[in-house]
């Protein structure tokens, strides 16, 4: 085995391409990215709609708010408010955190009927194509993707000789458990990313969405003892109340979110101030900038 | 002011050049990394030195073991171990735990004397000379760095025509706590990163070393309410009983460790295993992998 182990590496070394240079170009004086945020003007903001909202109420308190992206991944998400809808969560748990990995929630042995409006197999909805899509390059180069962006407030990877754009998985992003390939999993377990960015599920995985209230309450959790950060004894998990589209809420309860439009020059001057940090604190601003260390700011309705 | 950031980003944008053209190259079959870490022979290994454990013992029970970095950051490195030495610690509290950022510990207020052999005000070891390190490149872009790779069982960020190379804030490692520049810190205040890689802290900051035992002790935590997730009750702050060298310590209690050495032909086909996931679950590998995705593996010493 040592002998196969040092002979493959021999073989896929040689296959290596080195990456091309890159040097990144620091940039003084950008404005503090918390500085942008204060000052953009109400233009560089869209209110999320209810639709796409989903509220996830935690039974000791508290909720996880969660923005859906049904651009990407239509299917899946007309399953998650179906979901929703048909009360499928409530009552569930969030029953594996895995340190720096995923917190991960629904009913885990999936012997609860799904509700009526459930695509039982959704197809693959890890990627959709990129015509039409008004991307904005981020400018700086990525470890995984060809190109990486935003489109319509979202962080994307794409390629445009394939002709295909997809969510990534950055931090606080949700993605939906699956078995092993070709299921691609309904929608009614769900994970969140609670660390570094797991950015080789990207393409692998039908990403619907994001986090924008409540992270702490998914990864400030004990870390499950069992393989893969499962919780060993069912005493530890974290009891769901329940789950519902922002939509279905009534007016008073209802969250209020806007994304910063990632067209917005507001938004190009923030990606710039990611990538060029100052102030009295930094001595050298980097020049350039992860995707997933730019999160696109997200704020409750004035 | 809408003008000026509308103006500002006008001028930043046209200065922006474009990332060169890099395309993943998915390699089907590697070898899953859990099975290139078991099947890696003992050549593979190396052990860290006592000398170079740090390890924390909190109040409530369990430790916090961090090791070391002395060929990247001397003094402070020695600082560390003079703050342990004179008891600096004892007593003190993680008092800030930041979500998707920092977990931070020390005295806090700083009006705690130096033990003997701690220097005051040491230099900006924030990279050291690439001369003479025998690097191993990633092989594939970073957002950051020119170059990414490891050296010694490090992740490092280097630049070959500036001739530096720098420690990296991957999940985990370990910076020490400063105030503005040119302030450097001592060492006395450290935090680990518990989120995603803040890489604009590169070559910013004395990166000290890397956690590689009781990380959830420090991201399983509750976030702190106040500015920059600092508790704001001390109540809140979680308790160091100590915290020794673990040359200092009883050989019973001591903890042994081995680091996979980055030369090592098992460490190369484990980083193309991390670049292409494969197996039943994975429908596409990566073809390629972010410096702080592809963890060095540490193990105990068998």
């Amino acid at each position: 085995m040592r002998q196969i182990v040092a002979f493959l590496a021999a073989v896929l070394l040689s296959a290596a391409a080195p990456p091309p240079a890159w040097r990144p170009v620091p940039v003084p004086g950008v404005a503090e990215p918390s500085e942008t945020i204060k000052a953009a003007p109400a233009a560089a903001w869209r209110e999320i709609a209810p639709e796409n909202l989903l509220v996830v109420e935690l039974k000791e308190g508290g909720r996880i708010v969660i923005e859906l992206a049904p651009d990407f991944v239509p299917v899946h998400v007309a399953n998650v408010r179906a979901f929703a809808r048909g009360g499928w969560w409530n009552g569930s748990s969030v029953y594996r955190v895995q340190d720096n990995y995923v917190a991960q929630w629904g009913n885990n042995e999936a012997k609860v009927p799904y509700p009526a409006g459930v695509v039982a197999k959704p197809p693959a909805e890890y990627s959709r194509p990129l015509a039409g899509l008004d991307v904005r390059p981020l400018g700086y180069p990525d470890s995984y993707a060809p190109v990486v962006g935003h489109v319509g407030g979202w962080p994307i990877g794409y390629d445009p000789k394939a002709g295909q754009a997809w969510l990534t998985h950055c931090y606080g992003f949700v993605g939906v458990g699956r078995d092993l390939a070709p299921d691609t999993g309904s929608g009614g377990e769900l994970y969140a990313v609670i660390g570094q960015a797991p950015r080789h599920l990207d393409l692998n995985i039908a990403v619907i969405g994001r986090v924008i209230e409540g992270m702490p309450l998914l990864s400030a959790r004990p870390r499950g003892t069992g393989n893969l950060g499962f919780y060993e004894d069912p005493k530890q998990n974290i009891g769901i109340a329940r789950a519902r589209v922002a939509a279905d809420m009534p007016g008073g309860e209802r969250p209020h979110y806007q994304v910063m439009r990632t067209d917005s020059p507001a938004f190009a001057l923030y990606v710039k101030g990611r990538a060029n940090r100052g102030g009295s604190f930094f001595n050298r601003p980097a020049g350039g900038v992860d995707l997933c260390n730019a999160p696109v700011p997200v704020r409750k309705t004035p």
